[in-house]
C-alpha cells in the first residue's frame, strides 16, 4: 500500500498540489508505482526521463517498461535521480547538492519476480524493505513515525493499513505545514500484477474528518486514562 | 517545567550520558535553568563561560547572577554560543558553523521581573515563549510533537505536564537513537524565586515503565477503536 500527500511549497507562500505519486503499468506483465519527497524539480525531471525513454525507444537508455526485475527497474530510477541531480548542481557550479535532491520509494512487481519495495536517495543507492524493515517514509517522516511504529502489523488489512496511513500522516499534517491534503491511496495485490483499488482523499471527505478528529479525540482519552506523574514531591532519596 | 534528556552521541558507537540542564540559583533573587540540544562541546563551552564570568567577576564581561532581567540572560547567552560558535568555526576555518551548532531553552525569573522563556538558536537571536506558543522544543523534536500539540492545556498541573513530557518524550526514544534515558525533570513556581521540585527518570523506574507500556497500548487500543477505511474498494465516481 503506497499513500502520499500533494502538498509542494517553494516557501510558505507559495504552496501548491501535485501529485507525488506515479504509476507505471502493463496488467499482466508489470506495475511499478513511485513515490516522491524532495525538490519538485527534480522529481518532475526524473519522472518526465523516465517517460521519455519509454517514448524514444532509444534502445542505449533502459525503459522502465522494459527492465526485466524489481532491482533493475530501482537502479534505472538510482542512476535517473543521480544524473539530474548532479546535471542541475554542476551546470549551474552549485555548491549544495543538498538543495537539489529527492528521495523515492520504488514499489511493484514485475513478472516472472516478486513484490518488491526500495528507498532509493539522491545518490542513486538504495535499501530494500525486508520483514525486519517492513515500511519506509520519505519527505517528513519524523512526525508520523511514532504510531507506524507502534500500530503497524504485517497481518494488517489493506482497509487497517489505510487507517494507519492516514493517522500518520494526520500528525504530520497537524505539525508542519510542508504535508498538505488531498492525500493519494493506492494498492496493490501480490501476484496481481496489476493496479488495485485507488483513491483520492480529499480534507472534505467525511471518513478522513473522522480519523482526524476521532485520532485527537481518542489520544486526549487515552492520554488522560494514564496515571499523572506523582513522583515529583517525594523525596529523592 | 523543564525536561531534558541525557544522551549525546558523536555517531551511533559512541554513546555516552551528559546532563543537558544547567541551573543558576540564588533564592529569592533569582533562578535560571537552561536546557541544550547540539554540539556537546559547544554547548559545554557555552555553560563553562558563563560559569567562569561569574567566578573572575571581571566588570567588561556580564555575568549571569548579575544581569538585571531574563531578557538579559538570554541575550547574554545568545551572544556567548554565537562568539563560541564564531570562534571554533573560523578558528579551524571550518566552512560550515551548522556542525558546531547548538540551541538552547532558558526560562525562569529574575526578582522584579516576570517568569519568562526563550528559545535562543546558534545566530545568538533568540524568541520568547508567549500564549500563543507557549512550550518550545529542541534538539530532536519532531517525533513528540504530535502529542504535545494535542493534549497540551495551558491549565495542566504539573503532574499532568510531567505525564505529557514523558509521553512525548517517550514517542522520540522510541523511534531515534539520539535520544535517551535517564531524563531529568524540573518545575518552577512563579514568583517563588527557587527551584521547584526535580528529578531524574531512569529506565528502571516503575512510573516510567508504567507510562511508556500503558501509552503503547492505549495508542494501539484507541487506534483499533477508530473505524477502517471502508472506502477502498467503492467506486470513485
Amino acid at each position: 500500500m503506497f499513500m502520499s500527500d500533494t502538498r509542494t511549497n517553494a516557501g510558505v507562500d507559495n504552496i501548491s498540489s501535485f501529485r507525488k505519486m506515479y504509476t507505471w503499468e502493463r496488467p499482466g506483465d508489470r506495475i511499478i508505482t513511485l513515490l516522491s519527497a524532495g525538490n519538485l524539480a527534480t522529481t518532475q525531471t526524473v519522472v518526465s526521463m523516465l517517460e521519455e525513454r519509454h517514448k524514444t525507444t532509444e534502445e542505449r537508455d533502459p525503459d522502465i517498461y522494459e527492465v526485466p526485475s524489481m532491482f533493475k527497474a530501482a537502479k534505472l530510477v538510482g542512476d535517473t535521480v543521480r544524473s539530474v541531480i548532479r546535471e542541475i548542481a554542476d551546470g549551474g557550479g552549485f555548491k549544495s547538492e543538498a538543495s537539489f535532491g529527492a528521495t523515492f520509494i520504488l514499489g511493484g512487481q514485475i513478472a516472472g519476480g516478486e513484490t518488491r519495495m526500495y528507498l532509493i536517495y539522491p545518490e542513486g543507492n538504495f535499501i530494500e524493505a525486508t520483514d525486519d524493515n517492513p515500511f519506509f517514509q520519505i519527505g517528513e517522516h519524523k512526525y508520523g513515525k511514532p504510531i507506524l511504529v507502534r500500530a503497524y502489523d504485517p497481518d494488517m488489512s489493506f482497509e487497517e493499513a489505510a487507517k494507519l496511513l492516514i493517522v500518520s500522516f494526520d500528525s504530520t499534517l497537524k505539525s508542519n505545514l510542508s504535508v498538505g491534503l488531498p492525500l493519494d491511496i493506492q494498492t496493490y495485490v501480490s501476484n496481481s500484477l496489476e493496479r488495485g483499488a485507488e483513491r483520492r482523499l480529499m480534507a472534505s471527505d467525511p471518513y478522513y474528518q473522522e480519523i482526524s478528529e476521532g485520532w485527537s479525540e481518542a489520544l486526549r482519552e487515552a492520554f488522560q486514562r494514564l496515571p499523572n506523574y506523582e513522583g515529583l514531591y517525594k523525596s529523592n532519596s
